[in-house]
Parts: structure tokens; C-alpha cells; sequence
């Protein structure tokens, strides 16, 4: 049940460090409050380790990383790791730079990740640079369609057992694989995609549900993608209403986000579970 | 009369300079706008002396601080002292970290403050900090109450003698401190610590406030509390009646700084002076 | 026609790299994906040229410039003239910092851009830095007038002649000026001031139309100001309706952009072309 892992976010305010691009900090910070949780936001090599040790979960997002943060991603990354904290990455454009895929394959060498997060793509350039390419094929198209999905949830799950993290696909639609099962979410809205950030956003957030509910990662890693989903369907509909564009669309989300409750995400949820 | 400070403020449109973190720019660089002021950010070493020179005052706020600026907050802190010109301390997070810790305690002693604003834990690790242990009760509960007002006030009242600075202790009631008075000040909403930075806002528009009303530094501090409280107020009302959550709150409280006028902020504000 | 540019935007939906401040970079990337084009935001030196080559324009702002940044800046703007990639420089608060003057005019030195926009003290102050006095008038008003039209028209051929780039003064009167031609722009609304980073916003934006239109730059440069101008009119209606303020502008301006179309821009386009 999805109602319970939002019950828990609410119930244990989960504080969450972040340590993220600054085009979407903002909005990070405030669908962790809007959400349930509660974030810290904080990248100096000095202090990184301390800011993790009080917190409860770990957001890595590579979005303008520089050489300074690098260092702060490794350092809070295995901090964490011995504290037994959830770690997710969100790997940014990797691909785009030799950097970003660079720090990324480190971040996942030296830090155990308790999920991945991110597009198609950015998950076939982390696995092939991170020598995984036995389940990438070079013709796998870039978009998750009915056609490609048991390939992609095959590919995911190579990934996950690889790795040992949960597998966070999103698109159109959204898969979460680990290494027994996936869950196709059929959840959101192409408005979401005339947003900054709004991967971002459910990487912060998804940090909270993981953090809340360390027994049910999968079921609380696709809770929080259908979470965000069902935000952004509604979103979309109260931006209609108000004759409005994509500017009052980031707020509705943002609004739909903190006034969600456990019978619209029940009710709201669409996906089925897979064999992965 | 608070309304003679909110006047001033939109007469002389103080310039503030903001040496201030990441996640939270954006809303403090558009509140300073929207209260009356005009904002300049800049956390460069090789140009804060200059910017904070051809401006009226000065905020520092230590969220995501790192190496480069804390070296840019004690030149510009140390160059606005210089001039005259009002500066304020926001420690936000200070005890989550030694480096923050040791930054704001660092910066209490090599630059003199107008004012300092924080959260009750905040300013208990500051004076902790700064070794003014005296007025801090280890049982000091971290919030204020009517049954520990008079020992929260004496204890702001002694951590301003030491530092020279108004103390302003926000949280469910606010406390606007010197040597002489405490502002009690009852406005505010708990809606407002659903959105990421209603402190640090708080603190940038304190800056224009102080920096507007050099002759009235204490009401001036007490009317940009008072004044962030109404707008939190005004802007619960017209969140539930837009059927809002968080992110349209976010909004309102920019609207109604914007459009709060003098009647608004005398009428509205509630407080009560008391001998500190 | 206005209409193709506009048109051009949305078919080709021109990636566009920023290297910009921390304060409204948010917005950046939100009216890029508003208006039609892509963001990516990228400031380290070692992927900046990568990035670059990835996109079709890049724009840069020197906004919250540090030493590590301005490394970049020249990287990229280098790389992407090598490209032949549009380049757009906004010079925020030059002449406030001596770090900031030299910067662009380094950048300018270095950088062959495409276009120049700013207001018309920092448009004098980067004309004076980089040795251009003639065509600045030391008591050439900071506001463009019907009186002074003339004179900064003349000015800002000269510098466009001298830097090769078209040269954008925005202010009450917009003006869009290369070698031959300059379009005077009556569009906007004051309130647009009272929201921070309208002029990187149009920066960002106006990158997006130079990326999508690049065999009329002048043309797509002063669309992009007529779309920007519109937008904040038809904002401020939206606002007014609402009985909101900055705040709520701020949203209805990127809810406009992202709702403008051909014929909205056609007839809402108020400007004249003269010979410059």
C-alpha cells in the first residue's frame, strides 16, 4: 500500500541532504517540506560528513557540479553509507561531459547507492560507463515504449544487481526495478517536462519516501514516482482552470505535492508489478 | 509608529548587498524588490569591498557557505563596518556543522553587527559559541513560551550586550532584543515553515528596514517581523481560499509584501513592549 | 515578421548552454523551456566546452561571477565562436566592481559575441571599459528618451560596430541596434522591475531566438524584446485580476511566454524601425 509510505513520510519527517545543482535547489528544498520531510542543504568538503551525520537520507545530483562538490558528493556519500543512511544518485545530463559521466561512475564505485534516478539515457550512460554493457543494447531507443518495456525492465534489473540499487527510469513512463521486481507506473503528465527540474524534485522527494520507509524500498521508490505523477496530472488540470502556462503549472505541482493525502495517492496510483 | 519605517523603506529604496546561500537567493533577491528595496548579490573576495561600498547595508547569511565565501563575508562585514553601514547575521544552521559553527563565531568576532536573527537553537549555539554560556539555560526549551519568556528575553538581552547587535528570536513568537527592550511580537503563521527561506527572507527585508530607519533600529528590526508575520497571515487567507497548498503560500507571501501598505502593518501588528 | 522567429523557436527548440548567476538561473531555465528552446546549465571548466558543443547557443551572465567561473566563461564563449555558435553576453552590474568591468571587458576582448544586452548604464560603463569613449557622452542621461533617443542610437552603432555584436539596451524604451538598423521598442511594463532577473531572463531567452533565427539576428533579437515586453504586459493584467503583486507577476509572466503565440506576438508588437 502506497497510503502507508506516505503516512510514514508525514508521520517521521525524514531530514534529507541534499547535495544538488543550483538551478533547482530551490524547488528541491521545498517539495521535501511539501512532501513531509525536511531538508538540509549543504556541499562544503568541510562540513559535508557533520550535515549527513544529523540527517536521515542523502540526495546526490550532479546537475553543475564542479570540482569542489565532487569532492563533497564522495566524502557525504560514504559517510553515509556507514551510517546506514538511504544514498540516491541523480545522474544529470551524464553523458554531456566527460566529467559528469566521470564523477558519476566514481560516486558509483565508491558509494553504494540505495537508488538511481533518471532518464533513459542518463541510465544507459551510467551503465555503459560503468563497463555495464551487457544489457545495453546500442539500438534501445531512448523512450520506454509497450514494445521495448521487457527489455528495458531486463536491462534495469542488470543494472540494479549490478549496482545494488533500486533502478528509477522515468518518462513517459516510469519504471522501478530492483532485482526481482518492477513496477510500470503509468502516472504524469508531458506538461511536467516544461518544468526545470521536475527530476530533480522527485529525487528529493523519493530521498524522503526512502528515508521514511528503510523496510519497503521499491514499494517506497515507486510511491514516490506515482506521487509526483498524480501531482502533475492534477497540476495540469488546475492550470487549465486558471487559464495559465507553465509558470502557475510549477506552483499547482508544488501545491498538489503538499496537499496530497493517502486516498488521492490509493486511488490515484496507476501501475502494475512485474517480474523483473 | 511601524508605519513610518515601512515608509521609509519605499522612500529611500535602501540598496542591501546579500552574501547569502544558494537555496534561498532568488526569494531573498525578489522580497528585497517586492518590500521596497533593491538587492545586489555578489560573494566574489575580489569584489564584495566594493559592492557593499556602493550600498547601504549589508546581509550575511551562512546556508551553503563554503571556503571561498566565508573569506568574502569578513571582508565585506569588516568594510561595511567601515562605512557605517547596518549589517545583519543570519546563522542559518549554525551547530549543524563546526565549520558553520566557527564561521558565525568567527564573524560575531571580527565584524559588529546591527542585528542577528535566528531561531531560538541558533542563537543558544551562537552564545554557546562565543563562549557567553551565562544566559544559556542547558534546559532551555527550543521554543519560546509565555512560562520561559523572561528568561528566553534575558538572555537575548545579555547576548546583545555582549555582541552589540538586536537579537531577533523567531519561532512561533518572535522577540525583537537590545539592551533596553524586547519587542514580543505575536504575528506569523506556521504555514510559513512550509516554505523553504521565510527566515532568510525575513533577514534580507530586516536589512532594508535597517538600513531605511538608521535613527530606529530596534522598531525597525520589530516592524519587518511584524511586517513578515501579516504578510504569512494574509497569505494563509488567500491560500485556502484558492484552494492552495505550499507553493501558491509561497506566492501570496511575496503578494502581500508587495502590497502591504502603512494601514495594513499598523493595524495588523501585534506586539507588546516589554523592559529586556 | 516576428511571427517566424517565434515560430522557428518552437520547431527547432534551440539548446541553449548558460553560464549565468545563482540568483535567477531558475527563472532562466524555466523561460527557456517557456518560450520554446532547452536549457543546460553548466559552469565548470573542465566540461564547459563540452557542454558548449553539445548546444546551439550559449549565453553568458556575468551575475555572481567568481574567479572559477570567469575561467569558464572564456572556455566556453571561445569554443562556441569556433562552433559558430550564437553567443550573447549579459553584463550585469558591470562598473559596480572593477572585477565585474574587467571580466567583460576581457569576455569582449576574447569573445566575438553575437549580441550584447543590457541596461544603458552598464551598455556606457562597457563601451568606456573597453576603450570606446566617442560614442559615450558623459552626461548622457541613464534612461532613454524621445530627447537623447538620437544620440544613444548613434552610441550604440558605434559600439556594435566596434564589438560586431548587435547591441540591446533595455529600459522604458527597448532598443535593438546593429550597424544599419535600430528597432525602437515601446513594449513592457514597469512592474517588470520589480521582479528580479526580467533582463536575464530575456538574456536566456533571447538566446534561444539568435539560436533558432540565425539568418536574421537583428530581427530575432528584438522578438525576442517584443515577447518579453508583451509577456509583461499582458502579466500585469493577469496580476491586477488576481489581486496580486510581485509575486504573482513573476508566475504570470512565465505563464505568458509559455502561452504566447504568432499572432499574439504580431499584434502586440509595438516598435519602429530606424536607421542607426
Amino acid at each position: 500500500m502506497f497510503s502507508e509510505m506516505l503516512k510514514n513520510v508525514r508521520e517521521r519527517v525524514p531530514l534529507v541532504h541534499c547535495i544538488t545543482n543550483y538551478v533547482t535547489v530551490n524547488d528541491c528544498a521545498n517539495i521535501l517540506l511539501a512532501c513531509g520531510g525536511s531538508p538540509i542543504m549543504a556541499d562544503d568538503e568541510q562540513e559535508v560528513e557533520e550535515i549527513t551525520s544529523v540527517c536521515g537520507g542523502l540526495t546526490i545530483n550532479i546537475g553543475t557540479l564542479n570540482s569542489r562538490t565532487v569532492k563533497s558528493m564522495m566524502l557525504a556519500g560514504k559517510r553515509a553509507n556507514v551510517l546506514g543512511h538511504p544514498v540516491l544518485l541523480d545522474p544529470v545530463g551524464v553523458g554531456a561531459s566527460t566529467l559528469r559521466t566521470e564523477t558519476a561512475v566514481k560516486l558509483l564505485e565508491n558509494v553504494r547507492f540505495t537508488a538511481v534516478r533518471g532518464n533513459i539515457s542518463e541510465i544507459k550512460t551510467l551503465a555503459l560507463g560503468s563497463g555495464n554493457t551487457k544489457g545495453v543494447d546500442a539500438d534501445m531507443a531512448d523512450a520506454v515504449t509497450e514494445e521495448n518495456m521487457d527489455r528495458v525492465i531486463a536491462f534495469a534489473r542488470e543494472f540494479s544487481e549490478k549496482t545494488g540499487a533500486i533502478t528509477v527510469i522515468t518518462g513517459a513512463v516510469d519504471l522501478v526495478v530492483d532485482g526481482k521486481q518492477a513496477y510500470v507506473i503509468q502516472n504524469g503528465h508531458p506538461m511536467m517536462s516544461k518544468v526545470t527540474g521536475t527530476g530533480c524534485m522527485l529525487s528529493a522527494m523519493m530521498s524522503a519516501y526512502l528515508t521514511a520507509n528503510q523496510d519497503a524500498p521499491l514499494r517506497a521508490a515507486a510511491a514516490a514516482v506515482c506521487a509526483m505523477g498524480i501531482a502533475g496530472e492534477r497540476a495540469y488540470d488546475r492550470m487549465l482552470a486558471f487559464h495559465g502556462g507553465s509558470g502557475s503549472y510549477r506552483m499547482f505541482l508544488m501545491d498538489e505535492i503538499s496537499n496530497l493525502d493517502e486516498e488521492i495517492l490509493e486511488q490515484g496510483a496507476r501501475y502494475e508489478i512485474r517480474e523483473s
